[in-house]
């Protein structure tokens, strides 16, 4: 139960409790569900904007069709928060992106209510399709299959090849557009500049303020040929989405919801490909949220009522976030060099190359959610002579694997992969971690694979890329940094493919890539106190490998430790296991990093002591083959 | 120099002689350059139909465009031939696909004209934006930038985004859409449907044969106006690429070269994204080409008057190709299980999907140039209650890394990847061998990884990821297998993560994946006659990797041997080194693969030999083992 004050909502634990409101009480029942998101949230945070501009259309999606007879996939899945509280988790609903509690995504195995997992964007249509057509295959001519989708996520290229294999299926299809135009930033391109002019074009006010009823009152009698007519007689402008075969209805105003519930309720009876645009607001019904939308896409802890977003806790040393210090080295290697410029797939703040784009606003591209374009537009830009640094997290560079491969690595271009939220990354969960990059990019030819310790070797890496000059990957997590003073050391240029001592030591030497690193050191420390001398060495670049620093270890220890924050499958371990073999040493080798599984969320200090890559476990693993040599 | 007949050709080496003709020569040079490449590609072969298709367009666009100060960029590439032999490789186009001959696709290494390199498709836009956006942030208003994408290509999600981020850039842009109305088999979606409804339509007969040329005379007058004026006189239905923000131009003849270099003449001087929609004929130029295009794709060698195809030589035993095994299996599994689902993104024909189609052309989807959409498309399929069985080639399937990931893997579908095309695929060359596919599918949890010895496994794999229904990857290389009686052989159910032993032997494990474990066999009989006696084992699963297998391989050999048809880095040979290290086996491993290097075309055998995977490289590496033992 919840509080008193959530009259409609303590009644409602499943869809079909919802459908025993009337449509009249649904406004109030959002207010109420708004309420809930903006109390949880602002104590436990997560994708709040999404999920507030989404209300309305989560009741009444839920109210007209029949879930999980019906399928309803969301893309991305941030915005599914009102679909988590209706469907079964209202309460659970505290615990949202919480270590073992509920996922801050739709999950299959979660709920039958989630018809699809997600967490990436563009899929939506894609998977929704497949359902289709299986029931299509099955005979079943009644279940319905809806895609909402944000027009961020249309940008991404999946998204068109959906709508252009679902434009001539026979299947009952419903893709829901929910405009709000913006992706994490604003949204991007020319498709974000023609829905702008549907939307705000005279003939769609008319529209919005008269026709809709019209032709409601009339449309049982007109049937199938409703859509033309509204096609011929108001929205001229339609015709992107009908050159896919879809029938366009709208735009309608997303946040009436007694409206929606009319509009579904009638385009459910039409079968095949349909497309309704919805205009919804980010962050609705928090002000404050509406008028600062990137910044409250997922804003941490903040006042529920008045929206301020409440300070961090006082540290004592300020340490900086390493996409700050992407960001604002960045900023000072462009003011160096006017070739530098830099491009992101909508991670623009997320990166922070906002940092860059204020200063250098015609050097900075976001190109919206379209890793594969970013990629290769970045190699375009190096044939032309520039040095583009492109910023995407890891686990969605995996979208562009093979434009890494195919226009970059094999064309030797000079682009920097700059890759944030690598490894763990937290709350976001198994859809999100960036655990794959090592093992994903070490096995294509031509590339360079680095990953710093600290803020200051992030900074020496980015200034050796530039001189360096070829396909060269940088991946650093999510979150902060452990030099405060970064930014007062003085920058050098580091050689590829050397790693480095951080500590001598004897019998066992832990071997690390990545602020990881910072954990050995820490392990090393507190081992001493127990008369275990520990050597740790950074790798920093895990292709090339610093052969020559192995070799050298091997001859000083009687035992490797590898550790990273990656899976263990055919990373930095997998390299050392190849060089020993190779090399034929009989040097035994424990390999630390993240088991074949896929890690669900939590805090990542949580995932990283589950996944034994905490400074207890690094002792506890030291300990244990130090007793047994 | 060529022979007499090619008067025009023989005066041609570089695009500055080119434009020394008249206007009026075109066809004629048109014709010589179309009777080269069908003499030459039909002893040597090639890509006949795409090529034969665009060698109007790309005279055209060398006359009227300056390469390489002005930029082309050739999607797919596979339709560049005449682009080769008008710019310095006339000559060297007899070896064209040959091992250190020159390439079958553009590529930046080989000449200058070759803006971007090529292989794989939808990618042209993007790099041709990113060349545009490098001029213009120079300054450089003079250069123009030209795409040169198929509609078979247009279907992939890249070149949207990369249409979507053109729309709104100031730059020089040409997009040339070449629309044959196929992709390798006919184009698929709604797009396709699209084109050919501007394309048949009256409003076009009227237009191609009157309207051009009245507005081509006041064009230069009436400047900028002139896509305003004729989006809305006569081409109604081309909205879709306005929405875009593009001036869209045609549809025009593509075999038309007088015409088509006065429509870029004009096109050139104008500003900003413009498309010219050009309507040409796969295979134009050879009738039975012509009407045959599918077939004429690729055809082998045929004579190059009749066109007809020359038998390939007659075999002993007639071996049939692993796709073919694949077919046929799929087909006798559909007949059994109705849930059973095929589905290709353009690789019907080449992955043998076609066989199933005929029998089960409801339960086949060709969806296109679009890995990412097929596979998640597939995932919906599966929570529909399908089983999906997806046919990509293994260089493609990198184009839905992600979806893989986060489609199919977390969510723990059924989606069985047949990837064809794995190891090293020969005259296709660098963009084209699945060197990959081990090492970057190793790494996802949840997956099988499996590769068969021969047709008989790879029947057995597909009869036993139908009882598995787990996230199921079965790997096979190009060409022919080695079991002409497969077909009789009964059908086994595999243990998933099994091996064999296929030769017991002594001191020395030769423990190979896939058919090149054939090699293996081979090179042991040979070896056994020195006296050598080498084991050899089928790992048959990479993942899950036959630990007990391995233990036991450990127990009885001084020496293991790795061989896979693959990368080095990160499959079978790091599993085993991985697992060497993790039990502290101190016994040797010699890794054998494919070096870390992008390895260009020849024949599959030439490349062998190269990359030390052929029978007698075999023999050499256990010869020099054993030496040393």
């Amino acid at each position: 139960m919840l509080s008193d004050k959530y009259i409609l909502l303590n009644k409602i634990q499943y869809p079909a409790d919802l459908k025993r409101l009337e449509v009249s009480q649904l406004p109030d029942l959002c207010k109420e569900i708004r309420q809930y998101i903006i109390e949880v949230v602002s104590n436990n945070p997560g994708h709040l904007g999404s999920s507030l501009g989404t209300v309305e259309l989560t009741v009444a999606l839920h109210y007209v069709f029949s879930l999980p007879k019906d399928k309803l996939v969301w893309d991305v899945g941030h915005q599914a928060y009102a679909h988590k509280i209706l469907t079964g988790r209202r309460d659970a609903f505290v615990n949202n992106r919480k270590y073992h509690g509920i996922s801050g995504f739709p999950k299959m195995s979660e709920s039958e209510y989630d018809s699809f997992g997600a967490g990436h964007a563009s899929i939506s249509i894609s998977a929704a399709l497949g359902m289709a057509t299986a029931a299509y295959l099955s005979g079943d001519t009644q279940r319905q299959h809806i895609a909402v989708i944000g027009d961020g996520a249309l940008t991404g290229g999946e998204a068109f090849e959906g709508l252009n294999n679902s434009g001539i299926a026979n299947a009952n299809m419903l893709v829901v557009l929910n405009d709000n135009g913006m992706a994490i930033d604003q949204s991007v391109g020319a498709m974000s500049r023609y829905l702008l002019r549907i939307t705000t074009s005279q003939t769609y006010n008319r529209f919005k303020n008269k026709a809709w009823n019209f032709f409601r009152g009339n449309l049982r009698r007109i049937g199938q040929n409703i859509s033309n007519i509204l096609k011929s007689s108001i929205l001229k402008q339609s015709n992107l989405f009908e050159s896919f075969g879809f029938r366009y209805f709208g735009p309608v105003d997303g946040h009436d919801v007694v409206h929606l519930v009319k509009v579904l309720e009638d385009i459910k009876r039409l079968k095949g490909p349909k497309l309704l645009h919805c205009i919804t607001t980010k962050g609705k019904g928090l002000s404050m949220a509406e008028s600062h939308q990137a910044v409250y896409h997922a804003p941490g802890k903040f006042d529920p009522v008045s929206g301020v977003i409440l300070p961090a806790p006082v540290e004592r040393e300020q340490r900086e976030k390493y996409q700050t210090v992407f960001g604002k080295t960045i900023c000072e290697l462009a003011a160096e060099n006017d070739k530098i410029v830099g491009i992101t797939p909508a991670m623009l703040s997320g990166s922070s190359l906002d940092i860059m784009q204020e200063k250098f606003p015609d050097r900075v591209f976001d190109v919206g959610i379209t890793e594969q374009h970013a990629v290769t537009f970045s190699a375009g830009l190096a044939v032309g002579g520039y040095l583009p640094f492109c910023a995407i997290y890891s686990t969605f560079l995996q979208r562009a694997y093979d434009q890494i491969i195919h226009d970059v690595a094999l064309q030797k271009l000079p682009v920097i992969f700059c890759i944030d939220r690598a490894g763990l990354v937290g709350e976001d969960g198994a859809t999100h971690h960036g655990l794959f990059d090592l093992a994903y990019l070490r096995c294509i030819p031509n590339m360079i694979v680095s990953s710093p310790l600290n803020e200051c070797e992030l900074r020496n890496l980015l200034h050796t890329a530039v001189q360096v000059r070829k396909p060269f990957a940088i991946r650093y997590p999510r979150g902060k940094g452990v030099q405060p003073d970064w930014a007062s050391h003085p920058v050098q240029l580091l050689e590829v493919g050397k790693g480095r001592c951080l500590r001598e030591g004897a019998e066992i030497a832990l071997i690390s890539i990545g602020p990881i690193g910072n954990h050995a050191l820490e392990a090393a420390t507190v081992l001493e106190r127990e008369g275990i001398q520990v050597g740790v060495y950074d790798i920093c670049f895990l292709k090339p490998l610093d052969e020559a620093l192995l070799e050298e270890i091997c001859q000083h220890y009687q035992y490797l430790i590898t550790i990273e924050n990656g899976t263990k499958v055919g990373g930095l371990g997998s390299a050392v296991a190849e060089f020993l073999t190779a090399r034929h040493y009989s040097i035994p080798l424990h390999i630390m990093g993240v088991d074949d599984y896929f890690v669900e969320q939590g805090s990542v200090a949580e995932l990283e002591a589950e996944c034994g890559l905490d400074v207890e476990s690094i002792q506890k693993a030291v300990r244990a083959v130090h007793k047994a040599l």
